[in-house]
């Protein structure tokens, strides 16, 4: 039950109605007994300086997850960006610091990376196949990179923001062998969606799903509808499925360790600060 | 359960880990199955204008009632003042408007003269001391001339502040006759406590409660403790007393109604906008 003394978690984004982390987070607070909650603001894009600004304002905002399309912006707007926020130049996790400052860091790629690793499908040494050059493909090139593929290929109709981000990928991470893709998928252990083609029924695909074939796995960031068609035509060809739920449920953990609410480090309570 | 499409409501404050209204109107939302959530917002004075403007940002939400000591600044603050925000000076409750811009009201007198009504103490035709010439005592003031009384005295150590306050409601209800008062609440039918004496323990009485005597009601503002030192010593010499509670449980359906969230008004549920 939120009462008076209880400290405030939020996510942030435009639409917002949509957004399941309120849902997991409080499921989360209730299990662990901590008086906190999770709710949602949307923010439209002209308003989120003034947003922003007044969300620093609330003393008991401790923390707040970013959603597009904020992302990118947020991450000029925070006081002390961590590494994974300033290699994917967005961020999607801030938390308040003691002296009321902002820090902010992008989890996503490394939620999609736990979310495999959950569903039993381990990255390292993999060679991974990437549709779209956006916020979202960066932080999961990003992750992906860091947690030991072999190969990293990005597709995206845009040649030059694909090209930019796999230099941005082969400085950080030079053992990775990069290269531009084309729609056809085929070659590479996993292929992922990471544009936002599939949120409406008359999407077309971000690649060439129909020449998708076993073993490969055939990966989302999406999370509605929970099964894209995509994902659905990707299964017909006899492919394993990834929702792009479980990014989301990969990263709770990270998330709840960035505010200092994870269960071994104790909960960052109204009475302990 | 809070979720991406629950509709915000909060309560801004400083301090605020004391207020009771998010388990007020959270039960409320529950038990007329309306998809919204009342959050304690932590404020504090040199931070309102951010504040504010960020709450103005956030397009999921809808009101916020407003504690101290934000009533007065807040009420230069809203767009639209309505009559009892104007002649008290201070609101305690906000709405936002279809366009987006703020409506302020104060409601605090009125759920007091609420609270009285619901325990069985009309006021009409009755003779009123109140302590103290500040917000509270002016929503009280007003509210309870409005309602009818014959007579109100005002004591307040700040001769000025209490005269001022008289000649106020004098204007605005020529009928009552007003004066100032002393220590002595004696002569009256209802002596009530508008100022904070009696929120910690140490705290004097703002009255001379030694001299209360039945059959006069002594009633608080004060809602912690929920009986406090004032209302026991009224309660030992014999008086009937009235906890600071009622004012917020006697105004949560004049709060609803302004929300447009009365049951018989139906819900301003997101899918209704």
């Amino acid at each position: 039950m939120v009462a008076g003394n209880s400290r405030l978690y939020a996510i942030i984004g435009d639409p917002i109605a949509h957004v399941r982390t309120p849902l997991v987070f409080n499921a989360y607070f209730a299990a662990h007994e901590i008086a906190a909650v999770c709710v949602p603001i949307h923010i439209r894009p002209e308003d989120l300086a003034a947003g922003m600004a007044g969300l620093k304002a609330i003393a008991n905002l401790d923390g707040f997850i970013v959603t597009a399309p904020h992302k990118a912006r947020v991450a000029q707007m925070v006081e002390r960006l961590g590494q994974d926020g300033a290699l994917v130049g967005a961020v999607n996790t801030v938390r308040r610091e003691a002296d009321g400052s902002y820090s902010g860091t992008m989890l996503d790629g490394h939620g999609f990376v736990a979310g495999l690793a959950g569903a039993g499908h381990a990255v390292r040494g993999r060679s991974i196949y990437i549709a779209g050059a956006g916020g979202a493909a960066a932080a999961l090139a990003f992750a992906l990179a860091a947690a030991g593929i072999r190969a990293l290929t990005v597709f995206n109709r845009t040649r030059e923001r694909a090209e930019d981000l796999l230099a941005r990928v082969k400085a950080a991470f030079p053992a990775v062998e990069v290269r531009f893709g084309t729609r056809d998928p085929r070659g590479h252990d996993i292929a992922v969606n990471a544009t936002p083609l599939g949120l409406e029924p008359g999407d077309g695909f971000s690649f060439d799903v129909a020449r998708a074939e076993p073993p490969m796995l055939v990966a989302e960031v999406l999370m509605k509808p929970e099964t894209t068609a995509l994902l659905r035509a990707a299964a017909a060809r006899g492919c394993a499925i990834h929702q792009g739920k479980h990014m989301l449920d990969g990263q709770r953990d990270l998330m709840m360790a960035y505010f200092g609410l994870a269960p071994d480090v104790g909960t960052r309570s109204a009475a302990a600060r």
